[in-house]
């Protein structure tokens, strides 16, 4: 995998729809989202239906007349701020929530009122091409229905829905917070399937290192490390909101379900120490390739320096027998015998390559015992 | 957006107005404040009122007639220590409370007491250049009251008084503590706004970073975290403020403001987070930018080096080829046939040439196969 | 002990056997699970009666007519899902139970039932070859039963089922929380084998350090802060399990092995505390090695650069009488006396080596009052 | 402010004055310790008497007689065991808080006896000179007296004393509690006044890194650095210590007290997030100057190589010219046609120097193209 | 001090003495264990009988008949398991207990059984060579009688021992928990002392730094490290300990006894505190040592670099006077007036001395005023 396959996953606030001094639980439709689609089960013991459709009013209306099921009125597409406030009228749901859920920053939570609760997390995927997508999930639950709204169109939850579309799954004896609940274990499990893969990853740039340290390293090193950011910020609050779903009061979360968050709030925990574990890892992983490329780059100017330095004595004893002094003086002709006396040797010119010779050798062995030539 | 467009915002202690061993609650004017400006909102669910001026008498006097108003007295400028010893002997408010007020540099908090509450916090906020600026805003709430002290003359409400305004609005119905609520919750709204222009800066050095690292992405960043420390200095307390109002049992903050201050609380915890994860950034973007430097330099190093290299062996034979050793005595005339020999060969000329062009090829290749050209 | 030895523990998360949405509950067969072994120790202060086989009927049979007895069944292989399926419809454990006996990559935990208790934690052994292997071992407690399940056949409680085997071995007289309790001590004696080869392979790097710091320091040293992550990935949540194994009502635990318990948990934080001050040493064993590399580097490049700068000067002078500045104009021969008169001089050759030792002196001099001989 | 100013504050532990194995409770002068000078303030609302002396008898008896008044003894100097024991005496001080009193490396507390409370503090003061001292403040607070005990003859509570020399003052109506936190509050002030000057010191060192970065700039940071771990051990124990002033029960700690030592606590925390914001602008300073210094290394080095690397080329091309192969044989005097023709060429020097310069200006306009000229 | 003086503190756990899945509280004699000396005192307010042997039965059968005694029995010498278990017999202590005397690598702590209390803690003393040890103190507590466990015959308890033989000493009226307190007042003791010692250190390596910044700096800081990982690995245990002995609810430790461990606590927090620093001031060292020496490596290449590049344009001149292009054909004898006019001009050779000495003064005044001469 390259370093160009990446999606940057911006770790930064996005514009909120609102603005300094708006008022609270003001809502606003968030730039580019989707006309919502809407989808709904119902089911009991006895019998499932599900219609699909983009009408609230009807799909509402239908909550009246079966009161003796479950329902499940799955939202995709937060692009009608109509349709939210039609169902924030109808259940008698707080502005605050409806806020929420439009906003699709929200931090993982779980709220209790006094009909109902709220909760809010973040769905974070990541498809074969691994491009990370970071999108919102928020549930109501009240007595015999939850409202599960999502940003995009993706079917993240496929799992759960052909669960409850089997005949007698024992899906369809637990009410709405099960639904809940097996929601965000979805979320949790996207969570390991994102984590598998950045493991993968820091093991790849791991023997990446050791075969050929490029610079690629940092900019992919950098990348999963603002991944592990984003993680981050959302797993921690996903703990303290499976925790407070564990000890809230409402009896809509029932004391099996509470079995099964328990098992969610242990993944939630490994989720936790998996990615400080990676973020250390990528870390020492950032160390190593400093190091490596540091030695690679020292090994090069330590050659090449030992190089240099073995020539340029040679150079210099080369330029002092290129020098011109003369055999005798130009005016009277006189001999200048000690005028560089060793050009008229007869083997003046095999003693010179020999000392140059020796003195290169000299280097050498004297580099060699020093330990010079060995690799760092 | 460059280097040189930030203000610097002090994160250092300004000289406190007072002195070593000076009386708890003494009030001392700060210097270069603000000539204060008052404006007063009365309001109930049937009218508005809403006078200016700067004579806190009449201001005062107005309450003891309206006492079935909720009175919003929004004080602009701190640089009247009367008008401060007044407000504070009609309202019977504690000395320490007044000095809290006059300082600039107070921490984030609340405090109840038996009459009142008090509640500061910082006011961070920037203009379309970017300009920081922090400074405090310091509320009083009583009964059917509420003084603002700000430390500017600047707009930073103006949401919230357009929504007083409003006729009919819904903040009619609501007392004192929610107007403090609104005023905090828009000091929140602030900490986004500048976490998001952090957050936009912080993407423009990333990308700086891969296209041309230079010196200024230091300065940068450093400005970058200077801001991110003050931030955090006054988010954390800001944090357990408005938990603290939560939790309080004081009449003056009613249990529909706290549905509020639970949404300001969630905030508060998002910016710090943010803020948190921002840190984490400008530090490996630091990390980065060291790399990427260190990775030039290495590169340059490494070409000139290589090219030095290639040449010194040559010159050395050059050299070699330079030196005089004579063809014959000067003095006898004798043939020395050893003496460089070379010299004097039909082809030595094109021989030494071709063994010069032999070792530079011998060293190209070396280093090739090395990989010493590979960009590391 | 060389750096190929190794066998990288991988602290990333294996894929879990799983699917995104899956049932929780759900068993699957880890990838490469071994078909399960079975051993049964039933014994009380009269009788030890063993049996061996792969038939989980037969032994669950045996369980029912010996109701005097405490069993032991040791499964070891966790390649059967049917024979977990049958255990826990037997024993009336639940499925989520079940799930986290299958999945291999549990984090250490303890978690109480109405009628069993269950407990699991990370078994981690090394062989003489210093291979690391990271396996489960999750037990159920029940009434006069405990079921353990190990991923592996090696024989890691030998010293548990030697003292059962031993006639008249006080242990008989104790329940299976003991049994329990007795398995997870042997889990931690394991860390602390684990811990001391860390210690000595620590020492080890540290001795090479100072003798002959090579690229394999980073190497191991990276390896070893791999597995101190996994180590601590484990250790933390193993005191938390200890921990709530002491503080639990369940009868299944008595106060006799709380009191061996608090022995355990005393290993635990010994443990932990080993493990950090590890990560510390290694830590600085990375920075003393980039330092000696650092210095080594710098001091050869001192050296040539020395060298280089001493010649350099001189071969100037070389070059300089080298020149061939004409004695006289070719053309009309008259003498041209100033052009070099030094190379017609009796000694000018002798003033001129002169020299070249005087400037060579000089510089040795000069570098070595600057102290650049000396050791860094 | 240059870095020579500073006295360096030792971190370090002095020898305690007592060995191992010392009974506890034994008293010891101090070394170096200044004779006690006792000065004593009785006051009640109707009058203020003072007086001064070295005679602890006179003082005490004094008290038995004024006892409507509060009074507060001030000792300055812990020369005197004597002294100090006969105040043991007869206030009846355990043995402890005496050792505690003369130990001058006391951590600040807050201990509770049956009949008195005792109080320790660090006063770390500076001058104008910039040169800061760390000294003990201890006292004992019973029904009406105060007792304060001072390492130095300094006037570090003169603003205290005037507010109490003042006449009328309200701290007449104020009992030993209120002297106390008055006394503590100064010294919390003083914290204040050596953060500003650290502050100060922090930006001057900020601008002189983006001016000039030189060596001084670590020595500096290093002795702010050093100072901040002083002021850090003594201030995170100060706010320990007002805390539990707040929460003690001792009636000799009013309720009135305990409204202004909150507002002490408040500055507490304030000072201890000062500090932790000055010790991570330090560090992000030494970072900044290290990556300066790094730059202007770099810069030099890589303006110095690019020239060499210019004209190695060229003297390689100049030191082939200068090679002697010879034109003809010197036995024969046959012509050597290959050997050099270039030299004999008309217009061979022009093409050579020519060629130089070309090779100069490739080069010139590669690096230029690279951007190796650019500035890093 | 220099570095050879230290002996290296092992900081990882030595083999235990038992093996993976040994029984808990089997009793194994550690390696090199002495031979135990056995001493007692048997004191009240009248008398003090003291007796020494290496028989433990005698002393035993002393405690029943002298029951009104205090009895301490100060055993040095872990070698002989006989002893222990005799001891455990007669006492009917906790197999586990006797364990934990034996294993010479305890943690600090203090456990609270029906009939006695155990402690045990680290003594780590040095001596005047600056070497450190670092062995076991163990005690048991019973009514009217303490049990003290040394490894070693040193007599590091000789300060209390004295107090105990003093005539009339006030220790003489307190219980066998006085003398536990005691023992660990001075284990607390050897810790001032030992860290007494560090600060010195550390202040001697810093002014070696500042003074001559050599590698042993990082030796001898690594050493101080591993020496601090050790003593906070001791200390942080040992405060809980005291903290735990202060909460005990055990009659063996008095009231009286409790204001004397607060005491102790308080010095705990005091050496915890220390142990912080130093480490901060350890790592501050070595920035600063790392930045001095790269300054001073950056400084002679600086220098030696200018002083090359300086040369390299000359040597080029030179180079080019030494071509050889010849005045005139050889064949034809024919004048080539163009090759290198300059050598046969009369003032030629001086010409190109000043061309030398010209762009030698350009460059260094380039350099200079680039400001490359001046010190980093």
């Amino acid at each position: 995998m390259t370093s160009k396959q990446y999606k940057r996953i911006s770790s930064r606030m996005h514009k909120r729809a609102g603005n300094v001094g708006d008022r609270p639980g003001m809502i606003r439709v968030p730039d580019g989202a989707l006309k919502p689609r809407i989808k709904m089960y119902s089911y009991n013991t006895e019998e499932l239906v599900t219609s699909e459709g983009d009408n609230i009013h009807t799909v509402l209306d239908q909550l009246n007349e079966c009161d003796k099921h479950t329902h499940w009125i799955k939202i995709n597409g937060m692009g009608d701020a109509k349709l939210i406030e039609e169902i924030g009228d109808r259940l008698d749901v707080n502005d605050l929530v409806l806020e929420d859920i439009m906003n699709n920053h929200q931090r993982p939570k779980f709220d209790e009122y006094d009909e109902y609760v709220f909760a809010t997390g973040r769905l974070i995927t990541c498809n074969e091409n691994c491009e990370l997508s970071n999108t919102q999930l928020s549930v109501i639950v009240k007595d015999n229905l939850i409202i599960s709204f999502e940003e995009t169109y993706e079917d993240n939850f496929d799992g759960l829905e052909s669960r409850l579309n089997a005949p007698k799954s024992p899906i369809h004896k637990l009410g709405p917070g099960f639904i809940c609940y097996a929601l965000f274990d979805t979320v949790i499990d996207w969570y390991f399937v994102v984590l598998n893969q950045i493991g993968e990853e820091l093991e790849a740039i791991e023997d990446r290192i050791y075969e050929k340290a490029d610079k690629s390293i940092m900019y992919d090193t950098q990348h999963l490390k603002r991944t592990l950011i984003v993680l981050r910020r959302a797993s921690w609050p996903e703990r303290d909101k499976i925790n407070d779903m564990i000890r809230t009061e409402s009896p809509l979360i029932t004391k099996e379900t509470k079995t099964y968050l328990r098992d969610a709030y242990d993944h939630c925990i490994q989720i936790i120490d998996l990615i400080e574990s990676y973020k250390e890892i990528s870390a020492s992983n950032i160390d190593l390739y400093l190091s490596m490329v540091s030695n690679r780059m020292n090994e090069i100017m330590k050659v090449l320096t030992i190089i240099s330095v073995i020539f340029i004595p040679l150079t210099f004893v080369a330029g002092v027998y290129g020098m011109n002094f003369a055999p005798a003086n130009p005016d009277t002709n006189k001999r200048l015998p000690l005028n560089m006396p060793e050009l008229y040797e007869p083997h003046g010119y095999l003693y010179c390559v020999g000392i140059m010779v020796f003195i290169g050798l000299i280097q050498v062995l004297f580099f060699w015992k020093k330990g010079w030539f060995n690799r760092l």
